[in-house]
């Protein structure tokens, strides 16, 4: 199975192409497209949708992901292999957040031209580059085969979380179409405790909230901190947007404090 | 084959996150998209997006649709049985307009959480609960077997036409990109003659219409009456917005008389 | 494998309905959308869209297009065979320019009512015509069977290209969200020589250009001529708008002269 996430827009026939290529190479396979909304050359929110998707899909399901402002630079193309599955595309950080989640075992730099179509364009290595390697690698060619081990893929701010005993360090990765306000902050980073509280350090203000199953537990426009159905840590209002009333943009700091 | 409708839109990763749990449970299921872009929370326009597609499809299809206001609440999650398909979704009724036109024989409410993800949300029950059930009822697994019967499930006020003699009461359900009015009412609520004229009464005018095969045979800007290719009736204007020209909305009521 | 390209729209239920008739007849068919986001009636565009997508697809695939303004008149409904695949639309040029890449063998008018919907209705021809006809043609059934042989197709402007010697008169076919006016022309119509400079002469201007292989070999707001990653050749401002600052609409006519 491949799975298809990119900032191409659903208007142009960028993403047919894709398929067709990969189709042309690997004529049974099943693709899936996460989203081709993505904000134009927004790497942190096509980390964040691939990220949210990912965990759902099976074993061995090749993610293929074009968020790329580098397009035509001497930016790498990668494939990286997890402990679960496999992510292709640009090496600018796009794959890392789904990809560490999945215990990342090798990262290749994509050279092996037999893996390319023929004629690559300077403009659109999604087509010519991302696409066919996603095709061979769900035919089951290795990893290892498209080219050089790399040890250094870029890694952005927003793929670390810093813990420090019950203090959290991440970053907003995206503020949704409801406005909340949504972390790099995951389940498996909080302390094994029974959380009761959490203390929000916002770039403009500082907060102390509730931590909640849900929105509904509240009162109109009260704030809380939950777990989303995306697996990450977000601050909302119930039923008003928490990214307004806060002042905030994607890529600002965060610093949270539990409290039992 | 699974169809799926909702109001999650195109922009997130939601609709990828139900495909993946179908593909997880059922790898070899075809998935056809109807829409995601039933505007949000809009139960009569998600009725009748699914009622004009389901007709069209083969029979044993699983048509799953979420527009689910109510989701975390205590409404229930159903599956209806036809002599033709099954589909599944929140009992609200956005189900209800495209079963009844194939005959309900059963319905069923899910309970069985063999036929859920492990951990179920309670945000997104797309994903949880009517993915997995879309996915079994696919691979052959008996509705019955999903929880019990139920006789009672939400019929909203869109889904019944009253027909009196020549007299059909029913409600707007659509006003299409054109300004086309569409209504509950389909061909097989129409009185079995030869219709030529159509009174239209509605809450702020009444209309004597032609009933037509198409909008071309009248002049521009002329009122009249169709089947659409949807199958329901509506008044539109030849090359204009029916829905400015006459002020209604959806959800109001229409009365129509027939003449021979 | 089966192609869609529309002006349908997201929105609404159309493209599903066709899907699924096309999975009724064939329940094993490949459908891919290319774009259903085509501007509406731009036959232009829709032709633009097909031809950038369709050589990337395999041999034998079937394209399904419409973008059909004619649609309920005497407009004819067409196949077309050519040495790769098959076209399946209206007969108003929005098959042509995709389809003449390939080398036209056939054209044949859809007439033989088996390979139609029992029932056509006036206003969705895509539903009840084409898509019956696209999934018997990935049947296998022979083009030849649909109806007679037709030796006049319409062929809009859009679809020839002049050459005389160094001088090449195409028209405008798109203009795509970045501003770069793309014409006709594609690198098989341009003379087999090394090409440094191209003078390009539009309705209002005239202009003396380099022709480059990709935007970043420029100053930013410099203008070039390229052959873009769709294998036309467009007229472009390294990080401006083409079509704004030249005043340019669909539609127009442009003469390039070449030079070594």
């Amino acid at each position: 199975m491949i799975t298809l996430t990119s900032d191409f827009g659903l208007k142009d026939s960028y993403v047919a192409e894709m398929k067709a290529v990969i189709l042309s190479i690997n004529p049974s396979a099943t693709i899936v497209d996460v989203t081709h909304c993505v904000e134009k050359f927004d790497i942190r929110e096509g980390a964040f949708m691939l990220a949210s998707a990912a965990p759902y899909f099976p074993n061995s399901t090749v993610h293929l992901e074009v968020v790329d402002p580098g397009v035509g630079t001497q930016r790498r193309a990668i494939v990286i292999e997890t402990k679960k599955s496999f992510f292709v595309g640009p090496d600018n950080g796009v794959l890392i957040l789904a990809a560490q989640a999945q215990e990342i075992l090798h990262v290749y730099e994509i050279e092996n031209s037999r893996f390319k179509l023929p004629r690559v364009s300077s403009t659109f290595q999604g087509r010519d580059v991302f696409a066919p390697a996603a095709a061979y690698l769900d035919l089951g060619e290795k990893a290892a085969l498209f080219g050089p081990e790399i040890t250094d893929p870029i890694r952005p701010s927003f793929t670390t979380v810093e813990e420090k005993g019950n203090t959290i360090v991440g970053e907003i990765i995206s503020i949704d179409s409801f406005g909340n306000i949504i972390t790099n902050i995951q389940a498996e980073n909080l302390p094994n405790i029974q959380i009761k509280t959490i203390e929000a350090k916002l770039p403009k203000t500082e907060l102390r909230l509730p931590f909640l199953q849900n929105y509904a537990q509240l009162k109109p426009h009260q704030p809380l901190v939950l777990i989303g159905s995306h697996d990450f840590l977000e601050i909302a209002l119930n039923q008003g947007s928490a990214g307004e009333k806060y002042h905030v943009a994607k890529g600002d700091r965060v610093i949270f404090s539990i409290t039992e």
